[in-house]
């Protein structure tokens, strides 16, 4: 959320009208608490964006997988993007139609396939071998699969190399230069409905001029595979990748700002080709990023070259300032009214020294027991943690309107235990 | 283990003298897969060039916190290094002897000193503030609590720079300029016994010359110790960091490379003092890394800009490639007599572009269904894995002289939905 958003009361941050101290008195730290509004606002402005044409809305759940989530997000009318056979699992659990599930992935096993052939929902192909696998399976199971194909448009977005997925050597993807092989094979495959176009630049875009360029990419294969197979697909799907404002001075784009990039495009380019697919958005970070905050409780302060405050939550729990050199905003809960007074490097409790949350942060004077919060944690926050360090992973609830809800338990050690075995003889 | 020591037999690999491609028919893919003597063997090597000095051998069990593999070593001798509560518990759980575990962490919560002071193990204190907090907990339990200070000894290893943590920035440790005013102060207050003083300066250390360093710098705060508090420590700990050779031309320093660079340095500083604590080393991935292979399926071939292999082993699995951008070899376990024919990237099925196993490897011609082994994955493998895009955790196996016995059960969806709840209005 912008810091405009965040809620004080009485010093005490508060998240959904509930104050984030008392949350943490009663489901203690580390915890992740999630402002259900927030989800669906964010949600209501992707739709309301894309509302002037036939347009839907695939949450891409790898940004946050909590069935509660899902749930809230199958009400709003979301479809969704799944990357793997407990991604479908899920999202099918969570109630959401299967015409409106893709299943995604750079590497599906034979499993997988057949669990989406079996679902019966659409699978976005990437690459010729899983085409002949799928096609295979549908034969076998005596059933017929949808699908798209996921082009690598060789463009690329301003982002963080390792998740810059569009350009030239990703792993994910058809070059675009190959698709049109792809689709004549699939066309004389028996047991295929071939239905769609898809792609994914990459995710935390923040300049959006780069989404014109795929859509004139993606138009030019919808209108080849019109004007050369004569198939008028039923969608072309853009993927997600709209970035969102980790920091207070970060651009803040909006679905409406996106739409106004892409919109015009498709629309006139559907409309000299004859042609009128749904228009796919599959976003995941932008849904849920600023919705969420991460508590933590310092437990040392500790000036040595530089000042440490040392909390609960490490990279075991939050990976993306040690993967990306990702910035957060961090705030102290319980003195959120005090001026900053010092710098401070916060780091969590994790063995190695990449495991820092934020460099040099100048806050209030911080003691042990105050409460930390790390801001727009809902994507790519829980659903990226680990058990590293043998550490238990911590609640998430969920916040609205000053009520409050368990979504996740706290885990124990018995959790790290649950899977193991000892041989006996080693008793 | 080093290339020639894998065994090949019909052009297969075998590990423990077991069959890989057996392995993987019986428990499927992704596997990790131990090598029980590999351990043992590592773990003696330690001893044995340490076995001229009074010395202890503790177990870094962050590496691998697998219990069998906790059980193994309890039953060679080892102590253990731990850095959580979790860990704690694991090593009790797992027999080590209470006066042989160390409890680590640069920030541990309340309950953790608690843990600790109940359960007896000596405290390696990180910062002044936790030294307070230990000696108020130990006061109030009406307990004793034995403690070392962690030494930030302002050395840089050449390693990874979010794996040297004995340099001057680091977040671990007391400046070696301040420690002595720890020491001061630890002797004025009531309830804690000084036993000994602990540094670690990083991990995949090649070049081991720096550890002469270390020991001087550690040597000069145990005899000014000695000289000033007139206290004799009981142990000196120097931490882990011993590097393996990931890469076939790497240096492979020994366990008696690094004794002799620091028992001479040791035993003369010892003696010139006149004291004689007990060398305690910490490593963890040399007695752990190459005693394992994690194996994994093809998925995938695909002739794109680059040519790609699609595994169903990722970053969720082994995440040091994303995080450090290490290099592991990797061979294909069903041909291992074929020449090698082409030039691969092997990567895995996570939604990122940085889900790379590895780049350009010549191979010999591979299809889908083979199966690679990732070789030397047993430290900081499995212990840093996730559940990232909801893939349940793979299993793993304990192979020794044929057997094989399971020792991580394969984790179900069911795994992923456990801690979960939805609330019921949403449902
Ligand atoms: C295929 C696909 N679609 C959508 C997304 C969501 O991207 P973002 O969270 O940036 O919107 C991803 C992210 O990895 C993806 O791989
Ligand atoms: C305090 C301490 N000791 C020992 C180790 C083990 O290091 P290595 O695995 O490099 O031997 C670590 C690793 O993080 C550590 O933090």
């Amino acid at each position: 959320m912008r810091a405009s958003e965040l809620g004080v009361i009485d010093g005490h941050l508060t998240i959904g009208g509930v104050d984030a101290v008392k949350l943490v008195e009663r489901y203690r730290t580390p915890l992740y608490v999630t402002d259900e509004n927030q989800v669906r606002e964010r949600f209501r402005a992707f739709k309301d964006a894309f509302s002037g044409v036939k347009s839907e809305i695939y949450y891409a759940m790898k940004a946050n997988g909590n069935l509660a989530i899902l749930k809230i997000l199958e009400s709003e009318g979301a479809g969704v993007d799944v990357f793997s056979a407990g991604e479908l699992y899920m999202a099918l659990l969570a109630g959401f139609p299967r015409e409106k599930i893709l299943f995604n992935g750079n590497s599906k096993t034979d499993e997988e396939l057949e669990l989406a052939v079996e679902a019966g929902v659409t699978v976005s192909v990437d690459s010729l071998d899983e085409l002949e696998a799928l096609a295979q399976i549908a034969k076998r199971l005596g059933k017929r699969s949808s699908i798209a194909f996921r082009v690598n448009p060789d463009i690329s977005p301003k982002t963080h190399p390792k998740i810059s997925t569009g350009i030239r050597t990703s792993k994910f993807g058809i070059p675009h230069t190959e698709v049109m092989d792809a689709y004549r094979r699939a066309w004389e495959l028996d047991g295929l409905d071939i239905k769609g176009i898809h792609c994914h630049i990459g995710s935390q875009i923040l300049e959006l001029g780069v989404f014109g360029e795929v859509m004139e990419r993606m138009m030019n294969l919808v209108e080849e595979i019109k004007d050369e197979l004569g198939i008028r697909l039923e969608f072309l799907d853009i993927g997600g990748g709209l970035g969102v404002a980790y920091r207070e001075d970060d651009p803040a784009p909006t679905p409406h700002d996106l739409a106004d990039v892409v919109l015009p495009v498709f629309k006139g380019r559907c409309k000299e080709a004859g042609v009128s697919p749904t228009l796919i958005l599959e976003p995941g970070r932008y849904i849920v990023a600023d919705s969420t905050v991460l508590l933590t409780r310092v437990n040392t302060v500790k000036r040595a070259y530089k000042n440490f405050v040392a909390t609960d939550a490490g990279f075991n729990l939050l990976a993306r300032p040690v993967l990306y050199g990702s910035y957060h905003r961090i705030v102290v809960a319980n003195k959120m009214d005090l001026p900053p007074e010092e710098t401070y490097t916060i780091v969590g409790p994790i063995c190695e020294s990449g495991d820092i949350l934020g460099e040099d942060r100048r806050l209030p004077k911080i003691e042990k027991g105050d409460i930390l919060a790390i801001l727009d944690t809902g994507a790519y926050g829980f659903s990226m943690s680990s058990q590293y360090n043998q550490r238990p992973r911590c609640a998430e609830v969920l916040v609205s309107d000053g009520r409050v809800e368990l979504i996740r338990e706290e885990e124990s050690v018995g959790d790290l235990m649950m899977r193991q075995r000892i041989p006996d003889r080693l008793l």
